[in-house]
């Protein structure tokens, strides 16, 4: 098709210079299966990137196409505010089933408007209207979305430097790690909580990631979360615990604070939540803190239908039984044996993440982009994360067969190799 | 199928108090198309909210299915972050020629997280950064989303009460009307402006509606619009046109502003831009304020590729003739007879709106309410709006056959009918 | 003594570029009495500015000048934090004695930091605390002080624009007459408080002062000011009017609002309370909005005693019978004829103001300046007011003998007159 | 006299309850001389709490005394706005002479209201002017005052309360010992600063007290403080030393900072400045940062001259020469001796402070307190501070004679031995 060609133009006179993954990317893709995408050269991919942890289930999984294929083809409501439909009912039938019965959590589910920072801005809203307090804590590092509300609790500067107006009413304190491993961070939050002359207000809620994507696959120990949610029992904050890019099984299990004993009063997941990569934004909130009145925190896309429809087939099919659980897990230790090669090459590399949200901190943000320029050279989609963009990351769709897997893995090593080469040479 | 009757206890179990349409509209739709939706139970209705305003070109459109089948079946790319893909590059394409080059706008194009709420955050980011200034002028009863930067401009008192925290850099001024039609109040926005102590900051930017749909259907005329539009151009601030609700054909063209001789700096879009009801925002900006860094407003669903297939169809079929144009106009003569027989039974109520943007001030929510109310148990879906809910409003698809409409419209005289005879009788 | 012909370098070279008075009255003052000033070269001139109305008792006044030094002498107590001492005690009993109860007055005295804004700032957090509600209204160019707080309520844009920071929490509406003589600005005003979409949250406040000092000596009518406090009693707002320059008898009566039969919620005081030109504020608050806890608002100089023994006399000398106010009123008119004069002379110029608060707008921020500039030149201290300094404003003594005030006054009008003749001439 | 005896009617009568240390010394002084207060009832307290520092060289010293009535009585002038006075001209010279200079300082002078908290907003103000940032860093347990931007970054939760409205554009940061002898926190703030995902904005400044007052006497080191001046130094940021209670000599030399090889952008000075206990407030700031223009932060009694006088005989008196630094030096180890023995009377307690700004923590609010109480029954006025007025703190003047001293030490010892065998009895 000749258009196929000619798109390139379009988009440098006509679409903003917001954009972004295009120009890392720099082709026009067109078809996507699995873990693979097609550009409209013909040109296949394998994609290490799965939408930033939202197609945790690969590209047009065949059974969620077909049961959106049949939702469509039988004029099934596509747009429906937030009326009752069907497939709503059908998804929270099956969430409540496969997710929440299992871990005795009885939480209720709260749709927002389709996007990560609108689950995030929900929560914030939720916890203050529920506890009559503004301060929310948030982390170094943590990053939550760019609307004002969700970008006050976030740390990148570059995105916070976009809002042209103050970002207020978020005490941030150092994350798990931040000040070396001699000091429990937690100890100071602790100090600050005790002490009335603290200069902290008192908590509407503590929000964090249990593994920060954007701020550069930082793991939190369980104990250190252990530490978080009981201070905020104690302190009369609730505890959020933003999953948008750590759930649904990015970690190894749906949500990646299982087994650590604790239940966040309020959890928010977007990105892979739909399984199909459809926009779609979820609030899983205790009944207790269920405060939000009748369309208070309101929104055109609250439901969208055609992500009931996936959502409820991913639902079904990867999280009613443990098999996903077990290809994670030995996923992961491939991508952990193939990381630890590439930090091998390059002194002082080391690991970071967990489950199969890993990286590896090469020292640079310079060194991490050549390398995951080399590998989209050689047919690879990979990202780098971090406060410098100095860890590449891995963020392959849960599902990719573990052949392809290896493939990919092989391109990034061949992509280190070469750049470091270089890089030795050219610094002999 | 059973779990069609059996869905309602899941939603009472399981879903957040902050549902809101499905209260009053107490059933569960499953299908729906054109200008109707039907309920499990086969019972069909007639839809005069259209997703409120979200669905302009009503409930799956055959040739945006067919399209969006085939998209699917052929493993077209559904999330692609915002990446280059085939189907954005036929979006801009068909967006430059039949809505840009007709208008002369040199307007790029800014993908945003699929809300209206996010497109108006981007707008009112772009404005503060591209200006160096914070505060923003939006106007009593206006509405531009809930999350905490679009909060901070939206007028209801319900919604703001929400944030459970302050709502700030924003200054707020009557809106055209709103201090009667003696006044004109660009002359207070004006007095404001040029003098240095009157207590407002130099604004980043005027944000308004041209016709007000959450506040009440009120329509500022263009003279209105005019003035303020050079008052922004005078002092240095962007002029926002928030057309997520009257954009998109609403008004009677695709701009709501069209023929008013402004061009606006930024103008936001939502709800109907996908044309199907899918999750889809767009931000047009003038070049010169094209400011946002590469991510630097991000979001993982910054690009529904479903919905620039659709949006792409949406055009191509409704704006590159005048036949829509025509079929507005001669419908929203339709319902201006509508509801002017429904203000005749009502002593001091009086139309507002615009286009097929109408309504009828009954003067009481409860009136208006109870309206509705019959109006559904009569087969009609229709809503209420203003700052009390004392509109009656009509926010039928632009498509809806003329027939359709007036059937819709007889049940809805009807219903006011059967109400103010009980409410006469009851005051007798 | 040679130190006094030596002073002007060390201000060149030591004081901060912030000041400001000494920039139009270049010299170097030594003594003061009555309504006279004398600089180190021995020359006298008459001060029709009285410390921008914290001299309204004139220059070291031989009753309180007396009480202090016996104060001074004896060892009184010269700084006491808010211990209670003898004469904070004797002020209360007389400032109770001949201001509050012939008034009915039940207002507690709280004592605040030694300046407007402090008692300003005061006035704020008890409106915010006592009712629960975080937003205050205050007027186009309101003038409460410059500490943040305070700051986000004054409308003057120079000094906003010095805050480096958004100032927030504040509702910013149209004084009287700001829309022109046919708008009653507080009809704007209800509109928005009995409107739930309007975008003006509950206020804790609302607050004004009776005639704008800084803001261009606006007096605001009693029937507005009536108007505007029923609003505030109706809609749970306290009423707090800013007194601090416009009180202690510079309208005619100790209070500015005396006669006009309103009780406010608060009182702000400072500038002349003291009587002495020394720094005291003051906080009169009704006894349910003493609110604040022990100490909740502190200083370290909240109840400078030496102010405590002036203010006492200042009550007992002018305000025990009526004679002062028999004087204002004659003064005041001596006023009023010498600005029509002036007035005559300047095509649009019209007076302002009320009571001894009183001036002359000629048009032009630069005119004014080269009056007062003139005035200076020939023995008179005088200054302007307004957005644009526009305004030549007279405060002089309220007891400057009738002699001088003409005296001053006829310095002014030939300022005046030379001023404008040269305009004429440099026109032609 | 009979009024003496009637003034406790009418504290309670009309005296907000805002007011505090009467409440702890409930009786009614009268006179004041050297390091002792007398009630009206003849009785006469040593005086341990100077006014909070506000009284370092005593009450009434006889020199300040004699120039003061010398001033009074020749009419000199008592309110000159910011005009230029021989008397502040004398003053700013005697301080080049004596502070400055020696020092080699080049600050300039700025005068701005007369409390501290004004002194805390200005210089916040220039910080944000100069920098064109907003954030400002500020320390747990910091106090800094309690108007909206001063109070922003003041730490104790009680003073915070009092807002009622969002305290923001301040980061807080854990002081020097806040996490333990073995976490430097000025790493923290290194790691912050250097990390552009930090979540912390680009500071305009860090403002600290050396030795926080109201906080607990908590005394820095040398080290972190150089620390934190080189971070300031390196990240932008402009120091700012809040002087207000440690300086004047109350560590020992003038400033606090005097000897650590610093030289702060900004120091606040406001209490023992005027050397009387009149109010007055000085912003020192360097020529490079004195960017506020003419009145831009304004205020009526940016000049008291009353203070001028007094400050400008306690500079000449007191630091034209070493004898003061060695007294304080003496009678700071008077203090150490005598705390000591009291913190062997209470398990786990422990010294503070540095110089005669000196306390010990007896680990409660409660036995603090009962302390204080049983001092004043045996005429002792002392006072507690911290976070939970956990800390007896003794800021006796500095000019205090050595018996005096020695005397009120004891009636303190014996008031501590009183209260903990008390404990004891009960305990067993």
């Amino acid at each position: 098709m000749s258009t196929k060609t000619s798109h390139m133009p379009i988009f440098k006179r006509r679409e903003s210079n917001a954009r972004s993954y295009c120009r890392g990317f720099d082709t026009v893709f067109s078809t996507a299966s699995g873990a693979e995408m097609t550009d409209t050269a013909g040109r296949t991919y394998i994609d290490f990137l799965a939408g930033c942890s939202s197609l945790n289930y690969g590209h047009n999984d065949p059974d969620m196409k077909t049961a959106l294929i049949e939702h469509i083809s039988g004029d099934g409501v596509t747009h429906g505010l937030d009326m009752h439909t069907e497939a709503k009912g059908a998804f929270i039938e099956t969430f409540e089933e496969h997710v929440l019965r299992p871990r005795a959590m009885d939480h209720k589910l709260m749709f927002v408007g389709p996007t990560g920072a609108n689950a995030v801005e929900a929560a914030m809203k939720i916890a203050r209207k529920s506890t009559g307090r503004t301060n929310i804590i948030a982390f170094t590092n943590g990053f939550h979305g760019v609307t004002q509300g969700a970008l006050a609790a976030t740390g990148n500067g570059y995105h916070r430097g976009g809002a042209g107006t103050a970002l207020n009413d978020v005490t941030r304190l150092p994350y798990d790690g931040y000040m070396g491993t001699d000091v429990d961070t937690s100890d100071l939050l602790r100090a600050m909580l005790e002490d009335p002359s603290s200069g902290m207000d008192a908590p509407a809620a503590i929000l964090l990631e249990t593994v920060q994507g954007e701020g550069g696959l930082n793991a939190a120990s369980a104990d250190w979360i252990t530490s978080i949610a009981k201070l905020a029992r104690k302190h009369g904050a609730l505890l959020i615990i933003d999953d948008i890019q750590a759930g649904c099984g990015r970690t190894g299990s749906f949500f990646s604070f299982d087994d650590m004993g604790i239940t966040p009063d309020i959890v928010t997941l977007a990105k892979s939540v739909s399984g199909f990569g459809l926009p779609m934004g979820l609030v899983l909130v205790r009944p207790e803190h269920d405060v939000m009145g009748p369309a208070e925190h309101n929104g055109t896309f609250r439901g969208n239908t055609h992500a009931f429809v996936t959502a409820r087939v991913a639902i079904e099919k990867f999280w009613s039984d443990e098999r996903l659980k077990a290809d994670i897990e030995r996923r992961a230790s491939l991508i952990e044996d193939g990381l630890r090669t590439i930090a091998g090459m390059v002194p002082g590399a080391y690991l970071k993440g967990r489950g199969m949200m890993r990286g590896v901190d090469v020292g640079s943000g310079e060194l991490a982009g050549e390398i995951c320029a080399h590998a989209f050279d050689k047919g690879l989609i990979v990202e780098t994360s971090g406060s410098d963009d100095e860890v590449v990351k891995i963020l392959a769709p849960l599902t990719i067969p573990d052949a392809l897997l290896e493939k990919g893995l092989n391109v990034l090593i061949d992509a280190a190799q070469s750049v470091t080469s270089q890089t030795t040479i050219a610094a002999e």
